[in-house]
């Protein structure tokens, strides 16, 4: 473990994809992938600890995301015996697709140019 | 102009397209706008001032670049007579150039999604 080697740095890409209603973010990485959590688990309380994120952070990512939507993406009761069950709407289920298509349509349109981009870094 | 009146909420999206090398941000939408302003002006001072930026904080953001990548994107001569005086090397005009396509290209490949995305917010 010499003290002078270097590690070449870490080159990477990184597209942020959000999507704003007014002021507020309707729709970024953060909430798409507590939809995903919600999906997958289908309880809040649960989605919240696999992202590290307290209850109560996620449910005011949810209440943003069904107040700027048309339907609410997702449905849940809180507190009592189901704290936190919850699952996606037929809505959330169609958003969470169209947003991940976006991500996928972005990552693939954009490959060629980001790995000229990334050869030209220092190594 | 009653109170009540509300316009609709204005609904976008936008892609934040970043480049890191290790922990620095290579390249981002504010460098891009900077290498720009130097392209069309041929002065860091006059490109700062293009986005009320601090020349200092211009030089920083050029120096920063310049550190990333194998080759400078900027040659710049610092105070002085000359004070900015500064033009896109031919690296800095393909990089400008390639982040321009991968915006292009990310905008394009993403139209349908968004376009439905934005559709199911609310008004």
């Amino acid at each position: 473990m010499a003290a002078t080697s270097k590690r070449p740095a870490k080159k990477r890409f990184k597209a942020l994809l959000r999507v704003y209603r007014g002021d507020e973010i309707a729709l970024g990485p953060g909430k798409v992938e507590l939809l995903g959590h919600i999906a997958d688990t289908g309880s809040i309380s649960e989605a919240a600890r696999r992202m590290a994120m307290s209850y109560n952070r996620a449910w005011l990512l949810v209440r943003t995301m069904n107040r700027c939507f048309r339907q609410p993406l997702v449905m849940a009761s809180r507190g009592g015996d189901k704290r936190g069950g919850a699952q996606l709407t037929k809505s959330g289920k169609d958003i969470l697709r169209l947003y991940r298509r976006l991500e996928t349509k972005c990552a693939s349109a954009t490959r060629q140019p980001v790995r000229e981009i990334l050869s030209q870094l220092k190594g």
